[in-house]
């Protein structure tokens, strides 16, 4: 950390904050220039407050230079994170598709859902048994009914099953009967949740929150790591910003710096991303582009009669057009589809 | 609802688009114009997604014209609501102050602050047991103990006590402790935990989501109230934009477009809101002044000694001078400070 | 447009606005619903302001249905626009390349980047004579004297210059020295030098403002185009956010509204989208994928020693590296690189 | 500004840093800690751009201390700047009202709305003869015959004006017609603009653009003070965020740390900020408690007629009424209304 104390700042000042820091057994280095002094720290500043020395006298202001996760840190960790599956791998070298309805709505579609992607060679399907809506009026997904279901299909067809845990109450019954367990955006920072998942022994998927800074969402990854649970798969559904043409703004961007920062896997979710059907291929072509791992993809048997979310759900010739363009594009990139 | 088609949209398509409509339960209204044709909707829209008619051919777009809460609207509910409290009251006239330090940290740091507080008029007192924090490294509060404390310090002094709710599991134990449950802004839509607060029998203190809109505040809102708990009580604590002179954006422009939509109390955070001491009391001033029911301050006994969030708390001293102008400022409002 | 009147307006209020509307000469449509009437209105609303029937009594919102673009829009002119430049042409089937230094700093690095671009089959050199710069004590750009360097390299090297005009003062001698007129984001909405190259005869390569909606991006291109000048380049090059992982956040989600709104052709800038050289390959293969009509980059001899913004120009020997890659991937695509 | 090295940077990495910054005049402190080593510069590096020391191999990252702007600043001109107008002063200790209509639209509502100002005691106008409009066929002002009206009105009244000036063109005419010259939102960057006003000998009201930190509008305002005008006036209205509830997000938070950073006063435009009438007053009020030295107001002789932003415009009643909110609310604040 670095404090830059006032122009003008009085010998007494800067005495007074060398000697905060040395209270907070910290190594103080003055660093005296020609318009100010600054005062470098060393030590483990991880869990000192900059703006706690920003409001002694004469200290202009106090810059962190440590980023303050560990377990998540490729710096800590150069190898990048593999999650193994099942019947397949999310880590360097593939790109993974993983696609369902938003809501599981009865058995049959569940089924017809999963013999298609299998067919198709995906092996992990999404579905939300239970569902985080704005509106308490709105349907709220089946539940445990939901959970068996897709312990039922998983047996049937042996394809791997994501779903959404939003509570700790469920954490048993979510856990039980899924391969990956997703914890939702309005929920990246439910550090309640975020520290039972960590007690999980079932990989989870992290969306990232609506106006996350990529440090918070490696922080919450950290939360989870830190719990011990080391399977953390990141992903991006778009952030809020000013732009009205699409539902969020997918940000693509994050996945170079994300890349640099961490170890750990990180896919994109083009529909929530964009909200409509028809921007979806351009974005999952793009995310392959841009080097993410893989898709979390909304797909339907009849999206006109989802019970959400339908206009950003593709129907399943409109994914087996993508996945083509999709397996030609990862050719020149060097990934494999799985 | 009003779906608008496209310039050149076939009589055929506007045919399908009335029966998908009518499928719906609800009556299509066909409004021929000299580019295109656009149908109104009437009957219960509210739990119709609009992307749903936006994906048939030859539809543009769909527009929604009634806001879906229910309960927390001001057109059903056309008088203010009013917070009964032991003594003293959040609603129309007042201008109520909370205040505390961010955590409770030690029993005498909050006997202290509470008589303090008490012989200053004030009647309510913040503080964390529990602590959201964005690092799991970072200090996350008394849990339990604090809670104990809070009812010690009520008892002895008559202060009430407004304190976070983090989690369903420790429900019971703060509804128990306190007079004001608080839901704090990364908790907004943690859905399971508005169900829970829903079914409290104490009010509760909604924090606006660092990306929410007005509209998804007041949905959250109408979730507890949905449950029965018709006592919600809002509170603006700042937004995440581009903007980084501040720690948060402080929307104070938000309170003239709420007081219009709801009939909730709102209070305003300008700690939080604004993350410097500095800054606060200005921003406090400005709240009152933009109509706020009241406010949620940080003060502490030693600032410079605070567990968390020291450098945007108060010391007594600039607490009491802010009191003192804000009891200048309400006279000329007609608020009375409470 | 369609106005939405309160819950329980009075037959009198509704009339009012009925005659209100007669006034500007539209047609007024009422709709009564269980809740409340809406009205909707046919005619010419392009140049009615919502907001002014908004504030009549009774009168709950209007809301807007028809674009206020025309020669820029889709629905009128269904095919895509091309740009015939001297040696290449932007526009369907192509991804062009546009690559140079920030600024022009001499003579002899502009020779040897037309020389190594010409040498790559890259047809179209960008650099800056004129530099917006956020402090007025930054390096301003060369003027003049840079712009006369263009001329004589053009000649020399038959490559095709972009360079940036910044005010109506200095349009014909930027006109004469280049093959595309560039208007920087900080100009997006500046409407005298919008106007004043609507009547130049060189393409204008428009970029979108810092926090430009899609509707006011193109509301700008149709400024340009309402003047005569129907040769408009789109170029997206990062928004601002909340978000602080990269310079901007570069917003690849706009490409697929955007030409489902016009057929006009979009570009994308990755260097300054990102401000990272590391990041900038990742985001233009993305941009390729994500189906845009080609990259406008900022290459330097030597980037380490640039003028400006050498931390986001990629070496010559990164960009050609990054060209391989591009060709590769443009094969599966259907694109041709140009 | 500080270097700060990667984990495990090597030695001959470091002193490929030291002599980076030393080849650039400038001296280097190393600062060997734990885990990285960190490199403190001192010497002139405003004119430095951190990115190009950050993409030196074994380089993490690097922070600037020292802010870039001088002449604006505070640190450097302690003492609030005062501009003295004809009739009023803006500065320390006063609260200006500037108002009128957004547009002139004929010479007797702006002779009437200049003898109803300064009935109240309000000494200057605001109206625009040139207007920047988003859509090229909107109505785009009076132009020159407007600035005809201003020098008429203000010679049979004695009302001081102020308009915008929208290029550099019409420089000349505006400062002759008007007492402040205002620089709009979308040219806070149009550095063409800048500079010429810094040549005019009339104040300078600058409007913060629409996503400008607080730090580019002060280097905005830099731009006209190098020029060599120093009566330079920060005008707040409203910033873009994801917030729909109204026109922009009004910045309030943003006047103490710009009172803070610099010595220049700041007004408050809340008719922009909001885009609503109704939500103007508690927003003019909020503005005055906040700090503010003065406000920015659209009125209307008959704002259903307006020609333009109607729907923000106060009308003369309305106004009244505000003026005496405003006058009684001064008073505990210590400001004077002028």
């Amino acid at each position: 950390m670095l404090v830059v104390m006032q122009t003008g700042a009085s010998p007494e000042q800067i005495a007074h904050v060398i000697e905060a820091i040395r209270s907070l057994n910290l190594t103080p280095h003055p660093l005296p220039g020609a318009m100010r002094t600054a005062i470098g720290i060393t030590g483990n500043t991880g869990a000192v407050d900059a703006r706690s020395l920003e409001v002694i006298d004469g200290v202009k202001e106090c810059i962190r230079v440590t980023k303050p996760f560990k377990l998540a840190s490729r710096e800590m960790h150069p190898a990048d994170t593999t999650i193994p599956l099942g019947m397949t791998t999310i880590g360097p070298g593939n790109f993974t598709m993983i696609a369902g309805p938003c809501s599981v709505e009865n058995e049959a579609m569940i089924q017809q859902t999963a013999e298609f992607l299998m067919e198709n060679g995906v092996k992990m399907l999404r579905a939300g048994a239970y569902k985080p809506r704005t509106s308490p009026y709105s349907y709220q997904g089946m539940g445990r009914e939901g959970l068996e279901i897709f312990k039922r299909v998983r047996k049937r067809t042996g394809i791997g099953i994501v779903t959404e845990l939003m509570d700790t109450e469920n954490a048993d019954a979510v856990e039980d009967a899924t391969d990956i367990i997703q914890i939702g955006t309005r929920n990246m920072q439910n550090f309640a949740l975020l520290k039972r998942v960590g007690q999980a022994r079932k990989p989870v998927l992290l969306k990232r929150g609506m106006s996350a800074t990529l440090e918070e969402w490696l922080m919450s990854a950290e939360y989870v790591m830190a719990g011990g649970n080391y399977q953390v798969i990141l992903c991006e559904r778009g952030v809020r910003t000013f732009s009205d043409h699409s539902r969020n703004t997918l940000d693509l961007s994050v996945i170079p710096p994300c890349q640099s920062l961490t170890h750990l896997p990180i896919l994109v979710d083009p529909s929530h991303g964009t909200g409509k059907r028809a921007y979806v291929p351009a974005m999952a072509l793009a995310s392959l582009a841009a080097g993410a791992d893989g898709l979390l993809l909304e797909i339907h048997p009849h999206p006109d009669k989802a019970m959400s979310d339908g206009a950003q759900s593709l129907d399943f010739a409109g994914f087996k057009k993508l996945l083509d363009s999709l397996r030609k594009l990862a050719v020149p990139l060097g990934k494999k589809m799985n």
